[in-house]
């Protein structure tokens, strides 16, 4: 709209002695009156998407702005991302009272995965605004509108034009009655006022300066990007992928919905490292199965002690009977004897001297390990390979993956890769692992990420959780970042369940299963497992990561476990992250929330503390919507409870409870 | 970056049979590492633009993101639109002991009027990443580092050879001592790690992997857009322009800046109001200045009753010696006997019968007015007249407009005449009053205007203040809104006057002078008139609007605001409205607030009660960076005091003073 143009001279008063030189252009067509602005959600002025699932409705706003008093209108359009038809629903100004500027209204539903366009549409109502002003008249005792009717007529013909149906006749008639001179004042009046005429104007009204704002993308994912229960395991622990297969029932039936596999592919022998990570191994070590690659394959090829592709789709084909799904690790990163070191050297760093540099993070040397090279000049060969990797698994029924410290990895890859996978198959699921800072961990989720592993393993008082949860919980993160809250993995075994006992792992399990809507375990946990490799470390003594262990699916918290997946699939309110309110409890070692969905409200009870039973008060605020005095159950043991407004008091021990999961009944 | 693709078939698992087919396409160059994200300041995504005054430095930050470990450097960038050079300083992490991803840094200075453009680049230092490096494995004690010291001595040729004089030299020996294999390791470890090395490395580095954010605008304009005292005169009352002319003196005298005058064009006849609002005229009643138009002329055209064009600009040229501007009405709209209702009937609204209609706001008719359509057919050639009628008026030297209801003309054209005006005359001022709902006070500040009026009029509660100040004092309102704290208008005489008595009126005084810029005095306040035309109304009692009052400049309060206006001038503290933080005063009627530039802080005091005495604790807090103990000086009366970090009692009686207007000595 604005041309630059060069300065006029000066003249006599030191202002432009020629007004007509270098003017701003008109603009070419008569612009709009309608100012929309402010648009919600929209992420980082729409370089980015936000991120909703299948099913979802998103409550949409804007700031709309006119001048004058015409009566205005405003509608929320929106399509999936290859059709060209826009749906649309109302939206209505937020404070109608005070004739407020900020209207909103919902996107109703989200049917399909993919890209969803929306926008805002505004526009004015002439008719409306001529009847709302004429009823202002005559509600102050004016006469003599004759002209004003005449108008009437006039707005009324051209919507009867559009009409068809009963609203024409209706229109039709209502105009002739306005129109009529020869009729009472009084007649054309009530004619021109009447309720129906003005529902059928608005409902054929012509859609003057219809302005619409720009669009912006919403990302559709299935909703198991935002919902489901993990399970990780070591398939070398279980007896390979036969094992696992025969553990998968029983899995299942705990109630989980992915199985996560750190990476099977064949394993390093140069500069393998040992048991609780000794940088050499003995014979016998199995080493990491992060060292990827060997005489057997790479990225592509499945480590022979654990079976075979046929083993392997199986166990995809067996897992989908019980409605889970694998989930494969995605660790760019190879080890000594990766084929590709030597069939595609260009794409790894060298040194000087021309050999190839192993992955350091100075003064820490890893020398199993070769990180890719992204800036290397073949980068365009690297990156296909490495998106080919993904596909081929995706081709063997993979549709879930997790990606290993993807914040080592340029950023413009990840946006590339999840785009182009996404691309071939929508319903793909990329699970970020990336412990590093809050921006790099907000731009992963941006550039595509389904889900990221939180801070959640190091927040364990009760005010770290609720500052934690309440930021994740409403935007703008929760607009495109979707948690997945491991209780632990193999890297993290927290002083918190190091020290707690089992009472620990009670209530780390509640609060997992009940803040987010995607959590995991790893296996050990449900057994208690507690030991670290020495006093200060996280790490696991004798960890998974670098032996094989005995293990089956079984332990003391899996009862537990599997109530707690029942619930959650029995109950709406804890399938989403944005709908809980902290509540008051009056002791630092109790966390008590709410948890909305429809008409259903949870209130969760938890005691931090793991050692001691702990009394507080919870108070339970009016903007809950709830009755002066409710009953609730406890889902974890069915025992009835009445609560009331205000101040509710529990007690928690650690040795029969971590916590209390209320329903609310009838409310 | 992403392409639209059709999907491929189904295979065997239901995914894709190939994995080859409607594939993203790669970037067409290699992608950048590093994300620069979260901009300021930014005024929705680059629509508008964030406004400064010239002499301004702008505190800009971004979010930098990237992977890996390498040591990454940030600037920011500026030049004004028309250059091509930029200029650069550095940017800084703000929490740089943990790494952190938001940086900061300042433009320094906007020393020009005009648009100018910034933007914010990173880059990788790979010889500082590699020097990072390489120290961290000699703390641990590694040796054998021969290909390191190699790679080393690669990166110094590089920038070696774009080094120049000294520094060349240094790079050079240095170079030569790290590639050296036959010294001593100790010695080229040495030479490697030299801090002026380093720094000379790092004046001359290559900037890998150079990105550049989007560039944004900023507005700049002449410092008078954000700071100087207005007062508003009827040039009728006062003798006409001669008359102004000779009063022009004094009210420089007392400080004024700006000298603005309601509309000075001819005034209609037909429909004329009364005094006191009254619809019908008597005769020997000028009628409302905003009824522009007569046999006279038009817009372009002086009331012969004020003057002519020659006495038009002798008051320009006047001023302009006693450095004092004239501020123009620009009020669109007409009365019935205004030139262009015969000329360009085109131009204004209709009704069927083919008769112009006057202005309305149903029930309420103005049929002494009648507004422009800025939606007629010709609408080309009636936004070229009216901005002809701007130029018109800055060719004689008027480079300040008060710009009369915008709220209800098109924000486009708005967007457009500014644009316009400031294309041929950059110092150009505009000062919005649409006392609206805040969007759209909001959207005319976007669009352009320098200035608005507020709600501060009907701000009297000490909270009410308080609230209302701190939201306009930081962003976004401070990035684009300017006001301006009228204490009264012809139009809004605030009941807190009505019944305050002089006390109210020193204090608004006050409040207006130190907490806004920009203010100004409607004539009549200096003489505390204070009678409303009726009870529960806002007008005054035979108001200026509608009869010619005999004035002069003299009043009881002229000489507090003689003495506020100098003290203004002399303290940059008070010449801006982002400088504000209030403090507590444990006295719902006291307002106590500091403001700090430079080194210099100010401490106000003021008593909201006109009527009663009122004491209470002002709390001066830490972080104002005083000392525990502090002088001050009063500027209103010079008495001095002894403050102090924490609690400080303060009396005031409106008998005698309305505040204090506190300076911290050698602070």
């Amino acid at each position: 709209m604005m041309e630059q143009a060069t300065r006029a001279p000066r003249g006599r008063t030191g202002i432009a002695a020629s007004k007509r030189t270098g003017q701003v252009a008109l603009p070419r067509k008569r612009p709009t009156r309608i100012l929309i602005d402010e648009l919600h959600p929209v992420l980082d002025c729409g370089r980015y998407r936000v991120k909703r699932c299948v099913g979802d409705s998103v409550a949409v706003s804007a700031t709309i702005v006119r001048d004058g008093h015409d009566v205005m209108r405003a509608a929320v359009q929106w399509r999936p991302g290859e059709q060209s038809r826009w749906r649309e629903a109302p939206l209505a100004r937020v404070d109608a009272a005070i004739d407020g500027d900020r209207w909103s209204g919902m996107i109703d539903t989200l049917d399909a995965v993919g890209r969803w366009r929306w926008r805002v549409i505004a526009w004015g109502d002439r008719f409306a605004s001529w009847r709302e002003e004429l009823s202002r008249k005559i509600d102050a005792g004016q006469h003599g509108l004759g002209s004003e009717l005449t108008e009437g007529a006039m707005l009324l013909e051209a919507i009867c034009a559009r009409a068809s149906g009963e609203d024409r006749e209706l229109l039709r008639r209502a105009r002739h009655a306005v129109a009529d001179d020869s009729a009472p004042e009084r007649t054309r009046y009530e004619a021109a006022l009447e309720p129906r005429v003005a529902a059928a104007a608005e409902r054929w009204q012509v859609r003057e300066d219809l302005t619409a704002s720009e669009a912006s993308e919403i990302e559709v994912e299935r909703e198991r990007a935002r919902f489901g229960a993990w399970y990780e395991l070591f398939p070398r622990s279980w007896g390979g992928l036969p094992g696992v297969r025969r553990a998968l029932g029983e899995i299942a039936g705990a109630g989980f919905d992915v199985l996560y596999l750190p990476p099977i592919h064949p394993i390093g022998v140069a500069n393998r490292k040992g048991r609780n990570d000794k940088p050499v191994a003995e014979p016998g070590d199995p080493g990491s199965p992060y060292a990827i690659g060997g005489i057997e394959g790479g990225h592509t090829a499945i480590h022979p002690d654990l079976g075979t592709l046929e083993d392997f789709d199986a166990l995809v084909a067996d897992a989908r009977e019980l409605d889970m799904e694998i989930a494969l690790d995605y660790a760019l990163q190879c080890s000594a004897d990766h084929p590709w070191l030597s069939e595609h050297p260009e794409w790894f760093s060298h040194r000087p001297d021309g050999t190839l540099k192993y992955a350091e993070n100075p003064p820490k040397r890893y020398m199993d390990i070769y990180n890719f090279d992204f800036e290397c000049e073949e980068w365009r060969s690297l990156w296909d390979a490495l998106r080919d990797v993904m596909l081929f698994w995706v081709e063997h029924g993979v549709r879930v993956f997790r990606v290993d410290n993807p914040h080592t990895k340029p950023l413009a890859f990840w946006e590339w890769l999840i785009a182009s996978v996404r691309e071939v198959e929508p319903d793909t699921i990329f699970l970020s692992e990336a412990f590093t800072r809050q921006a790099m961990m907000a731009a992963l989720a941006k550039v595509g990420f389904s889900q990221s592993y939180t801070y959640f393993t190091w927040k364990n008082a009760s005010w770290e959780l609720r500052d934690y949860v309440s930021e994740i919980a409403r935007p703008p993160l929760s607009d495109f970042l979707r948690p997945n809250f491991f209780v632990n993995t193999p890297d993290i075994l927290s002083e918190y369940l190091q020290t707690g006992g089992p009472g620990a792992f009670a209530v780390r399990l509640l609060l997992a299963g009940t803040l987010s809507p995607s959590y995991g375990i790893y296996s050990g946990f449900e057994r208690y497992e507690a030991t670290p490799r020495h006093p200060g470390s996280e790490e696991y003594l004798d960890s998974e990561k670098y032996e094989v262990r005995e293990r089956s699916f079984q332990g003391p918290l899996l009862d537990s476990v599997t109530r707690l997946n029942r619930i959650r699939r029995e109950r709406p309110a804890l399938q989403r992250i944005d709908n809980v309110a902290f509540l008051p409890a009056e002791n630092d070692a109790l966390l008590a929330y709410a948890k909305r969905e429809g008409g259903e409200t949870l209130i969760v009870v938890a005691n931090v503390d793991p050692h001691r039973a702990q009394e507080g008060i919870v108070v339970v605020p009016g903007e809950l919507g709830l009755p002066p005095v409710f009953a609730c159950s406890d889902l974890l043991d069915g025992a009835r409870y009445e609560w009331r407004l205000g101040r509710n008091y529990v007690r928690l021990d650690p040795a029969s409870r971590a916590g209390h999961l209320l329903a609310v009944e009838n409310a």
